[in-house]
């Protein structure tokens, strides 16, 4: 059996690169890094549990990429380049045909992005996966949530509910054919985190936030912390291209409130619409323009016709009933 | 039911103090953190789980408390001063009757120390405490397990063994009276930090590490990154006060492979003795001399009469079999 030290040592422990901002990694009593000058640090933690966020016996090499993923949306959606990670473990057993793919999946990701991992902790216990991850962003170019003002137009990266369908589908609450789910199940499983894109919107978008429990509830802290309203247009919102062959009320409910997109929801004055299209030009990301800001609080959809339309927007909380 | 944005708001979210590090906390999709000028960060991660680092049915005030502390303990060993923590929390449920007195526990010693809680994330799932903790250190000052260099003194600070005592006796592993377990118990549930210590000790320790799984198996740490090995006399061993009315060999045993100590065990040249002294009582915590570095790999113990002696130094290792 693997020691906690011999797991950390073969699966966790990789030379600092040359230039790294971190000038000491896994191995001390703390791990050491500095922003570059004129640079604060932006931090994240996510936290994964078997059975909750992801189903037991999960394919270890695209967890370990998801854990990470959804960390990485949240820098991205600050705007914030991603520096290193610290990675908590907790694990029924230390197997090493679970430990070698996990590292893997997660290694893959870092590598795509230049994230280091710096630290970290393991122990034995239920299946749990915590991740704080670090950025740097300049003083004052941070994408807050608290900036949207009357007007702005609204945007989403990519597409939604894509996500949503394949865990529908996986969880049996609806059918779809295998090639369907085949072409859905990557974007629940393997989320690419729109990195690039929010560092293209530094000083062009005016609020930013990142998808995770559905596009109503998130974009809904956009309008609380700025103080405003919005209306959208549900029928101009991006649906995944599995999900856009299903019927239209579904398509609805899960571009709405799917979660697990891990897309980014921005606002941006209306004479930025130029340099929004750059930078998703830039960062190879597509976006759609779903709405607008207004004075009055809370969020209206409307359809296609511009006319109110009443949907269930409810975000996803952890701590409701079933 | 209190839901997860509810929760949050309730317990987890509090202005920040004028003058933080931090210029933005809890509620966006990352806080925002600067360390002073020639400053670096210093970041460790530790992760507690129910029936393993805790029994079930903890008192969660002392959770709170404890959670903190040992990651506090981590900041101490590297010199670094508490700046901030972000808290990933996973809760069976939504109980306030637990997350009051959790959150009262982890802020009275995150105020005494100034850290201040940045972010986290919280979610339903088998109880999972992980905290990742920041704290700032001046380039170059760090105090690294590498340093230890032959012929320096072998210091810890505090007494030795008196959590494990109290493990033991709550295991039921042995008999100890009600007034001894009240009087060890503080040891194991509530261990304060040696941050001001930590601090005291830049530029004088050569290299530090915190006993968090037995002094042998830390030392042993500092022993294998600085290339070097050690003497330690046993007899020397500065056990807790409870402890030191146990019979001699449990004192050895504890003293020298008990855990969750979270004194600091640390290495200086023996012309900085004043030095070491001078930052004892800077700090107000005691510490003993209890070895010497030696150019011969390994740790060697010896008795009060400097015979060799052979104790069971195993390490605590969570994948360890039972």
């Amino acid at each position: 059996m693997l020691s906690e030290f011999d797991l950390i040592a073969r699966y966790f422990t990789r030379p600092l690169r040359p230039g790294s901002a971190a000038t000491l990694g896994v191995g001390d009593d703390c791990a050491l890094l500095a922003p570059a000058a004129g640079m604060q640090l932006a931090i994240s933690t996510d936290m994964l549990v078997e059975g909750r966020h992801f189903f037991a016996g999960a394919d270890p090499a695209l967890l370990g990429h998801k854990c990470l993923a959804v960390n990485l949306s949240d820098l991205a959606a600050m705007g914030a380049r991603p520096l290193a990670f610290t990675l908590a473990l907790a694990l029924p057993a230390a197997d090493e045909a679970w430990l070698a793919p996990f590292a893997q999946g997660m290694f893959a990701l870092a590598d795509l992005h230049g994230c280091e991992l710096v630290g970290g902790d393991t122990t034995r216990g239920p299946l749990t996966v915590s991740i704080t991850v670090f950025g740097e962003v300049p003083k004052e170019q941070a994408l807050r949530r608290s900036n949207a003002r009357v007007g702005d137009d609204i945007w989403v990266s990519g597409t939604l509910g894509e996500a949503r369908l394949a865990l529908a589908a996986l969880a049996g609450e609806l059918a779809l054919d295998a090639a369907s789910l085949a072409a859905a199940a990557p974007c629940l499983h393997a989320p690419a985190p729109r990195v690039a894109l929010g560092l293209a919107l530094r000083g062009v978008a005016s609020a930013a936030i990142d998808i995770s429990d559905g596009l109503a509830g998130d974009l809904g802290h956009i309008l609380k912390q700025s103080g405003v309203g919005a209306v959208v247009d549900i029928d101009g919102l991006p649906a995944g291209p599995t999900l856009a062959l299903q019927p239209p009320a579904l398509q609805r409910a899960y571009c709405i409130a799917g979660g697990d997109d891990y897309e980014l929801c921005f606002t941006a004055a209306p004479e930025r619409r130029a340099d929004v299209l750059a930078a998703a030009r830039a960062s190879a990301t597509p976006v759609s323009r779903i709405g607008v800001i207004e004075a009055a609080p809370g969020l209206r959809l409307v359809d296609a016709a511009g006319r109110p339309c009443q949907l269930p927007m409810t975000s996803f909380d952890h701590f409701a009933s079933p």
